[in-house]
């Protein structure tokens, strides 16, 4: 029925809300110590051991992998529109995606192994992904091109003989800072002599490979999100063998438009989870605070505000859904314009209730005391993960000028 | 399943969608003539030619009266769910409503007696309304105070005997200015020194009883909405028998309550109707035109637009369409803020994507000579409608704000 | 000083505010009733009594002619900055401008006659301008192309021996409907095989010239404008001598460019002038009405829009006064960046703030009570005059870009 | 004349730009590192050798102490309005006030004390300031109220004999991270029975007094702000004679509101100067990267964003200037509305077209590679600096409605 969660979905909200009560909110201040203690002794890219032990008992309690749309070995299988509500809970506390398995870009990573890799592929790596042993990370973006158009990449990918060898500098490779990153998916150009759309390629490069330089860390917005971050990474004749090639030469482009369908939602998902938890403490401080002889929540324009919130963010989990289910019913690929439209609105919505938030708190909203700042940062940054605002417009746009002009060639004159 | 139509509405809106392509727009321009020529003499306050021919078929095709949620002697019986499609291609025809039997506010007045009346007031009323014989109108906003809030009404409807006296005046009584508007539905006080909300109460009032002059239209930005209109009305001690009240005496407010629910939700369908034609016409006319070398939609800010109007308007309708499933499944009243939301949104989305084809159209967009215009005017009016934005934001905030205090109530200290 | 008047404009301020006083404001009413009485008497295209009545007295008080920042025979000579303040007072009634012979598009006439007219022409058509006599219309916007882009025009004036033969439907000529309408200006292309912006002229044609018909006034949202009005006109071999040519043949482009300015910024100050007027309104409003048991003015959202309100206007405002100044100093060509900017601000603001005037109002503010409706329209409209504002920001941004560009091309490698 | 600078701000504004040319734009770099480097050492609390290095050329070539409007001792006496364009220039790098000992929270402690402080106060501790020896820092926020509610504070100052002794907790105290830092300015209640307004005082607590910590540096959005930093500090019975009060006991609201006026327009200069910077970066960026086959600043959206920049800054700048002369001609009180005004707009636009550039660098835009990701933190907290946007709207609303009021109450029933 409209709008409202499948029996399989409710089931597995409630159990993971509580398990979000019992160890992931308790839990907060832990990490937050564990984290600043790394950093103390210089090294905070390391598994949280907080995380580590919460691992165990969700694996224990079935909450694991549920990101995972098509089932493999019995694991995943839950539909994109019943992972929704799940995701958008783990959007409330950034580091817990990781305990259920759930994390960027893992998620993507193993989804892509999953339907593009060959047995040797997923035997190697999706398994030990799947057992949340190892992490990975997707190198596409380069700071020298506008990485939007995927055209642009500039990595080399050159075939010589069984091998591979890969020559290039990307950044903003998240996941990569963390000491259990094993695995790269590196997209590259293998032929820049084929059509566009058919230079591309995607290999696998283990991590420890001779001629893989992790150069350092980037920041966004003043945060490292260590321990996973998002890295400079250098690759100087780098070889790995021609098997390590996903789906085929020249197949890149293809994949990366498969992979972007589940990363961008699953953004979108934690966002509208971290708009409603802004809104939550919004509420709360409003109606907690006194200036002026009364609460906060009762002057000027803060019911304005909430209301608005409340519309955005409704509307926000609605498109959402929509896009998930139109994934579930005709797959990625024709659900494209959905997709394109959530990856705008959602991170837009997030960012504008957080920001709000925020002036409910005054100075403290931008303080390390409490989650607004880091969410503001991290908000803001989703509006350029896979794709700025911008290029997701583009898009939308021309397809719906397309679909206006297909139709007026189709009336007789 | 998640947002599609159900087979009973998919069915209707083909048929409907069919009628307008036969019926509707191949009229638009008849209609428009129609008007003129009543206009120039002297007397645009009748039933349009066009619109009594198509009631015709369309009540012979069993278009008629979809509207009505629950079935009154073999009627309606369409689910708010299934009718929001239907309601939202009215949109796109400001006339078209009442071919259907489904042109505000003889909808909302036609439920409410429905729900409300006895059986001597259904068979004298309602009857003649769902045949589509006369027309009524709603007499509730009052020029004096702000009728936002309903406590403020002034009129005065006292009992003596077995008759109410009624002295009010009333202003933006819609549908009062056709000459087939036979019946009022009027809001005063009974009892001022009652409670608050049981000081008011309905009467039916027929517009021939001495007393009720209908003293000028009022305009909407420039248009005065013939032959239906939005009229001042005088009440001097005009007289009607103590079994014309609805429900009972003092439960005006009641009433107006479960009345505004429907009414609104059909303002807001039709407003993503018309926002749908608005970006159809603003991509049409982008791709039709050229300056500066090349058509006016590959240029400048077109693109974002565009694609922000369909992010809008699938918002807005996922937002309306889970209203109308929310209302037929918990009822109006547990509604009340996904009615208020809606009734934000809604509007404010269709005046956007209106003003922005404006612009797309240049000079043309405000003429006579295209729809957009008096779109522009009716979409701007709507956000006053049943109360203004304003009002429905604050009744959105405090509910949210009321379920958070709940909460931190709840918690153990 | 920063801002402040001069101590020319502050005389002529105070002076004119004191006519304001006097005559305009109470006589908005007989306006209306003596436009309403025309309109039912089947014709509203004719003087309206009593600005011809107030135009003595202004003449009188010297409150004449003070838009022409050149002197011409002893009138005007008052620098755009001076006259700023006095246009915005005029922007607060729409029918006042008039009466002080300062109204579009006749400013916009007389300035070009008196900058680009030969001597006979001045004689001929400014003098009776100046001195209220006749009025007169600019033909410049076409139906069928984007004449946001000049060279679209399509209009014809082909030379034929001693005579200019005119064809070509122009529309959105304001001014053209009332009958003391004499004279027209019109911008056609001589040459359609020169050079981009050589191919167009402009003709003085007087409007009783055989081949001209005034087919019918075009509406924006609703409102006729009478008894100026914007005009559909249709010139079919339409014959004025060769010596009605403004300027120079293949020189309209050049005039279009230099009379634009002033066009422009008279706008941008009634524009402002209305937003203040709004606020005013929307202020008095809020503090005369009372809902939920306190004013209106301490609700919600209205501390917030007033703020924002006072904010936009004096920003407006400032920034109208330097394109005014600049204007003065550097010449309307230099200074096209500062009247493209207030091009786009002014109108968005007195649109944004009568839009929040009409919201505080409630049904009441659209109208036809209160000036906030027709001034909501009027408003509207001011977006597209002249160009939409899409042009004037592509321009703006062009400059911009262009500053840059330089400088880095100017910076050693 | 209109928006000029005066002769003697175009001499300071030449000079200026000529020493950042040459000493602040080509040390970024160099200030980068070595705040990197105190970093890696453990202790980024200290001053930085660019900085000093660099007050001494500054001082020597008089570009020092240009912020102080009444001169003391033959230094400062520069006019607001002369300041403005100066001050902007310094928006521009974040670290390149204090070069110029023109940074906050300085400039308005020293300028507190030259109006309010004793000859002996300022013997001690405004010589060593101007002669930037040492630092201050201002503590008046606190943790456990809303602030921007000055009545709220909560810290203690009570009499005991020829001493004060003080009890509070404070936070984002600026400034009092820096190891050069030696005078706070404290403001708690001396008399919590005295009117609403006289409770507060303010006094000077020398740093090293026992029974004050500084306890932890606050971050604002992920930034710690080093070296001045914005610290949480802890007053327990701290001891100070009483002659340490500034201008007399119970006057602290009274100094208060004297001392926002110049810090809040200093702000606002800088977010000016930082917004035009990120309108450079904006263009440049766009210029130089292609994307889909042509530069950036050629599709979408970018026109649009690049002219609303434009428009957005010169505004706020002439908002800012108006301000700056309201300050000088009718004192700081009496500009409160256009104080209020330019705290609420100059963060505001700061914040958008930083966004807009960040859109246009993408990923780069959030890293630490570019100037943007720091501006955008730092200007983001600007909107609650001296009280979040939402207090100053209000008290602007309140003044309009009160002019209006006042005018409604003069005119005759």
């Amino acid at each position: 029925m409209f709008a409202d969660l499948s029996p399989k979905s409710r089931v597995l909200v409630g159990r993971l809300k509580v398990f979000f009560d019992t160890h992931i909110y308790p839990n907060e201040e832990r990490h937050h110590h564990e984290m600043a203690e790394m950093r103390r002794e210089g090294n905070p890219w390391r598994p949280v051991p907080v995380v580590e032990e919460l691992k165990v008992i969700a694996k224990s309690q079935g909450l694991w992998n549920m990101f995972l749309p098509h089932p493999y070995e019995g694991q995943g299988g839950i539909s994109n529109l019943d992972y929704a509500p799940l995701c958008e809970i783990m959007g409330r506390v950034s580091w817990s995606g990781e305990v259920f398995n759930c994390s960027a870009p893992d998620t993507g990573n193993m989804e892509t192994i999953e339907r593009y890799g060959t047995s040797e592929q997923k035997k190697t790596w999706l398994e030990p992904l799947l057992d949340g042993k190892i992490r990975s990370a997707f190198l596409m973006t380069e700071p020298a091109v506008a990485s939007s158009d995927a055209t642009n990449i500039q990595c080399s990918i050159r075939r010589e003989g069984d091998e591979y060898v890969i020559n290039g500098r990307k950044w903003y490779s998240s996941g990569a800072g963390s000491s259990s990153c094993k695995i790269f998916i590196v997209m590259g150009k293998t032929d820049v002599t084929a059509a566009r759309h058919s230079q591309q390629s995607m290999v696998l490069v283990p991590r420890d490979t001779p001629g893989v330089t992790v150069i350092r860390p980037l920041s966004v917005l003043g945060y490292d999100d260590a321990p996973h971050g998002h890295m400079e990474v250098l690759l100087e004749n780098v070889r790995v063998p021609v098997s390590n090639v996903l789906l085929g030469e020249g197949r890149g482009f293809e994949i990366a438009q498969g992979r972007l369908g589940p990363g961008r939602i699953h953004h979108c998902m934690r966002s509208i989870g971290a708009a409603e938890r802004a809104l939550e403490m919004m509420c709360d401080r409003l109606q907690s605070r006194v200036a002026f002889g009364k609460p906060l929540s009762e002057q000027s324009v803060w019911h304005e505000r909430i209301a608005e919130s409340r519309c955005m963010i409704d509307q926000a989990r609605l498109l959402t859904f929509n896009a998930a289910w139109k994934m579930d019913t005709v797959g990625n690929k024709d659900a494209k314009a959905e997709i394109a439209m959530i990856k705008v609105v959602a991170p837009n919505v997030s960012c504008k209730v957080v920001d709000w938030a925020i002036q409910a708190f005054g100075a403290a909203g931008v303080s390390q005391d409490f989650w607004l700042a880091e969410a503001y940062a991290h908000q803001r940054t989703v509006r350029l993960v896979d794709g700025p605002d911008e290029v997701h417009r583009n898009a939308i746009a021309k397809l719906e000028l397309a679909k206006r002009a297909k139709l007026s060639m189709a009336k007789p004159a």
